[in-house]
């Protein structure tokens, strides 16, 4: 049986898969919502032909994407890309969202900066009127005492992020810790932003602010998909 | 024979061992001028009995200082330090610097964030009116085209450190590339420093402003040391 939620996330990732045009370079976000995203693009391979060609955003999305018979490069190779479709945790109505909860917002930032247009998939439950909740911060192993230290002084609180080895952290795919800091309802946004990349040993913060002149936000529900 | 140069370093070194006192934890920088600070250190050591601990800043300075029998932790282990002693490539009358020939600026820069106060060693050769030349940054190895671009389009010239691999890059400590990026002279060194902090894929930029209420620069000479 497939819940409301689910037909509004596979409402929006395949409206999301709709925006894509033979020749394309797509970039391929982590979560449920894209993973709807990629089973249309997989349809449209094999009925249409559609030519194009995927980056993944870390090894769960490159191995669904991979599953999904979608070709894949790397942004490496691809440092302008059309489209990134991506998922996000929260999103306010201007457009600036927090994301993260799959430990890989370093690279999603990376295929974001590099996409023209930045699409992003969600159902209703991910729209605020004001970013609060804990972001999430990708941060170096040997820095986390340090970094633990300047977040307090912030104002947040910070908890490192366990993972499936009992009490273990969550090691992202870049080998490092994922560290979720509590600041409440968030003013600035941008500038908390700015303050956490500014830390040493950070290497990305999970606010995403700077990309609302080129986002489009689509967000699925049980009969469509709403755009803003 | 010793050279002139060796001298003026050596002086530099000796007179930063000398703040230390007992019960400090203090961090270890990398070069060649830090070195003499250790061999000063690991006298006083043996000869006076210092009680200190030692925070090296890369694995290379963690070698050295395990040569000279100096007691070593980790900045996660003590992310508060009372004195950091560290090099720099060039430094301006502001006490605002680059650093990262030795492609470890970002644990220096973790390790410089930490201390009560930063003791920057060096030869009068790294005074300047500005700050000019490449500045070093660590990038991750799957964000490079995309900084490349991005670093173009701040005007920067950026080169792919290579290593003892013929043709082969230098590989940092965490694993990730160090990447030259020349300006020219740089007419606002804190906003360089925090765009290219901001830039996707980037761990740690070589410019050093945000310490300069808590720096000593000591220059030394033939003949002593100079204090700034």
């Amino acid at each position: 049986m497939t819940s409301d939620i689910d037909i509004s996330k596979k409402n929006a990732g395949y409206f999301a898969a709709e925006l894509i045009q033979d020749g394309m370079a797509v970039g391929l976000g982590t979560g449920s919502t894209v993973f709807y995203a990629m089973e249309r693009l997989s349809e449209r391979i094999s009925s249409e032909g559609l030519d194009m060609i995927g980056v993944p955003t870390s090894f769960q999305a490159s191995m669904r994407a991979r599953e999904y018979g979608i070709p894949l490069s790397v942004i490496d190779e691809y440092p302008s890309l059309d489209i990134a479709i991506d998922g996000a945790d929260k999103i306010d109505s201007s457009l600036r969202m927090i994301k993260g909860r799959g430990a890989a917002q370093t690279l999603e930032r990376c295929v974001a900066d590099a996409a023209d247009l930045f699409v992003v998939v969600a159902d209703e439950s991910k729209m605020c009127e004001k970013l609060h909740g804990p972001v999430p911060v990708e941060v170096l192993p040997f820095a986390l005492g340090l970094f633990e230290r300047r977040i307090r002084e912030l104002g947040g609180i910070p908890s490192i992020r366990l993972g499936v080895k009992k009490d273990g952290p969550v090691i992202t795919d870049s080998g490092n810790f994922e560290v979720d800091c509590d600041f409440g309802f968030i003013d600035e946004p941008e500038l908390l932003q700015s303050a956490i990349n500014n830390m040493p040993g950070v290497l990305s913060c999970g606010l995403f602010t700077e990309f609302t002149d080129r986002t489009k936000v689509v967000i699925g529900n049980e009969n469509g998909v709403n755009i803003f």
